[in-house]
């Protein structure tokens, strides 16, 4: 296991306090970072419905999955044997049989079919097909919405989680420098990603690198006014500016890394852009500090690009930490008009000032630390415009 | 875009057809393997709510996604810019504003929110919460299951799509080989992972390779007996199996392969094993032809393996092509009971006559196109227990 028992405990401790407070007797936690983080489940299994069961007067959590998957998790969970519940391979993937007409018939037979249930209603991996069945199969239930309330519980990071977020950064940092060196006219796309991706697994030394929630992002020439286009295996061509987003990953902690290569002459604009986006990420990294909330960190960002003139309408960064495909932020805190999210030492944050316009696209970005008294970027890496000629 | 304009509406014709009979007027498509099948839509966008929209009575469908990525879906798509309809970044992961009330106002907007609309309720990306948006914007429309619909369309092949799994099963041959090489004793299943990783993206000298739906699945040791754990940075110590599970991609169309290795010297259940699943997959791959149904082909399979003492509760195969993580499987045909699709030429499975017991394991599988005889592998690998003293 990744984690003390004692860390599992305090975990669902502070659950269950949420779960109470929300007057939720029996929690279903479908999203698999949030089952990582409270049993230690880890597999590629999240394709199939499975869920922890966490009940409020229970000490252990349910693990409920695809039989070929109990052993997986009896060999990652600190949970007993009779924790882990299985349901049978012919609920797979057929209109016959839904997995949660199965975890309907275990919370009867476990008692808990009359109380009220909280549901990850909008977490990847719990469709509405499974909520219809729940609905129907519980007659009797109460249902409430419980979307990230196991995400608010991990947007403070414990020492050990911290920890793997360094180690996460020293990956990351390999993978960068890997992908700057890569990147070239003539290179082909597809190249300059597995090179990239090849370091974040390998890692380093010392530890292994993991699959990161996203792959690299890598929008290059007018693409770059897109954030999410993927590499194909054309070749970078001269004068082109080439975006490179992606993390480290350890034991699916992420340390997120963005930075951006011009191949060739940058233009005016393009050195314009990429200024005032490192004097805004500078200026931002400067002024933060707990007790600020994220909307007042996405203002200091906002002040400095408008001095230069540019707008940004998407967020200036959101909560990171442990997650699987398809997105490593949290859905918690994020950077942005109205967040009262109060800054407190050991979350962590993707500090994401990237401008994306209709001709030319900008990324220089850190996962941070808060700390006691500021922050602090978890990576040690040179924010410029890497230039090649 | 990756096939002609005359596919997309071919693909449109049969989609409405299928509509039609299950009297579908407005039809709400979230699985990006289908959005890229009708669309050409494509990116790592997903991790947000985003859809198709599909009328009855249009030529064109419409794409609904994040304001950001609308670029994105003007560069992949073959739609007109006034069908790519962006919703604002102040949609984005908060509990303020949901992406589907924005749908909620366009399907008002443009006079469907009267209609029968089908709702792909168990596919990936598809939230609960999105469900319950949709029911409660749109109090006048009939809602209507359309899970895999649009999967049920992309079962036979077309022969520009059998073009991709081709190349996608060239680069499975090649990452199988690297992975093959990089197993042994000693060497960090990381370091495996990544060497195999590196390939698949690299593809071959002539087009590059893609991300696959699913990682490399690598489990070895007593760990062959849960199939979906991933590597972890340990080293592989002698008298080992180790199970190789992966595929190629090509413009996300898969071919999957798995393989075994055994570090060491096999015991006899071991080398049984292998022996019973080779002779059971090339028996299955000589009786497999178009008219035989899902169940007859598990039959075939089942009979040979009891023969020799074992048994396999999970499926046997299961169609295979376009898809995006987390599952490379298409969930509609399976080899297994009670399976009653007739297969015809150009569909395409992935035969995966695998069998995980409790101390060792065994997969040697296949992808495969029905023809108009038989069938045929995409890729050509030999079909054995890799020994590695």
């Amino acid at each position: 296991m990744s984690f003390e028992l004692s860390e599992f405990n305090e975990r669902l401790k502070k659950t269950k306090q949420s779960m109470q407070a929300k007057e939720i007797d029996v929690l279903l936690v479908s999203n698999p970072a949030n089952m990582n983080y409270l049993s230690g489940y880890d597999g590629w299994s999240f394709y199939v419905p499975q869920l922890l069961v966490l009940l409020i007067d229970e000490d252990q959590p349910f693990w409920i999955g695809r039989a070929q998957d109990a052993n997986g998790a009896k060999a990652t969970t600190w949970l007993d044997e009779n924790h882990v519940i299985p349901y049978p391979e012919d609920h797979i993937q057929t209109t016959e049989r839904h997995p949660m007409d199965f975890v309907c018939s275990i919370l009867k037979e476990i008692g808990q079919s009359k109380r009220t249930i909280g549901l990850e209603m909008d977490a990847y991996y719990f469709s509405a097909q499974s909520y219809v069945k729940l609905k129907e199969g519980l007659p009797d239930a109460a249902f409430k919405d419980a979307t990230n309330l196991v995400n608010y519980v991990r947007i403070i990071k414990s020492d050990a989680e911290i920890s793997f977020m360094k180690k996460a950064a020293k990956i990351v940092e390999k993978a960068m420098q890997k992908g700057i060196e890569q990147v070239a006219v003539g290179a082909r796309q597809c190249d300059v990603a597995a090179a990239i991706v090849h370091q974040q697994i390998v890692g380093t030394e010392e530890y292994g690198g993991d699959y990161t929630a996203i792959v690299p992002l890598l929008p290059s020439g007018e693409h770059t006014s897109t954030p999410h286009l993927t590499w194909t295996d054309e070749r970078y061509e001269t004068n082109t500016p080439v975006l490179i987003e992606i993390a480290g990953a350890y034991k699916h902690y992420h340390s997120p890394m963005a930075r951006t290569v011009y191949l060739g002459q940058p233009s005016k604009k393009m050195i314009d852009l990429s200024s005032a986006c490192i004097e805004g990420i500078n200026t931002t990294l400067a002024a933060i500090k707990p007790g600020m909330t994220g909307e007042e960190v996405e203002q200091v960002w906002r002040k400095v690009i408008h001095k230069y003139g540019f707008e940004k309408e998407s967020r200036a960064g959101y909560s990171v930490g442990l997650n699987y495909p398809p997105d490593w932020g949290e859905h918690t805190a994020s950077f942005r008009p109205g967040d009262q999210t109060l800054l407190k030492p050991n979350m962590t944050f993707h500090l994401m000032p990237g401008i994306w316009m209709d001709d030319v696209g900008f990324e220089c970005t850190e996962a941070i630390r808060i700390t006691e008294n500021g922050c602090e970027p978890f990576a040690d890496f040179p924010r410029k415009l890497f230039i090649k000629p």
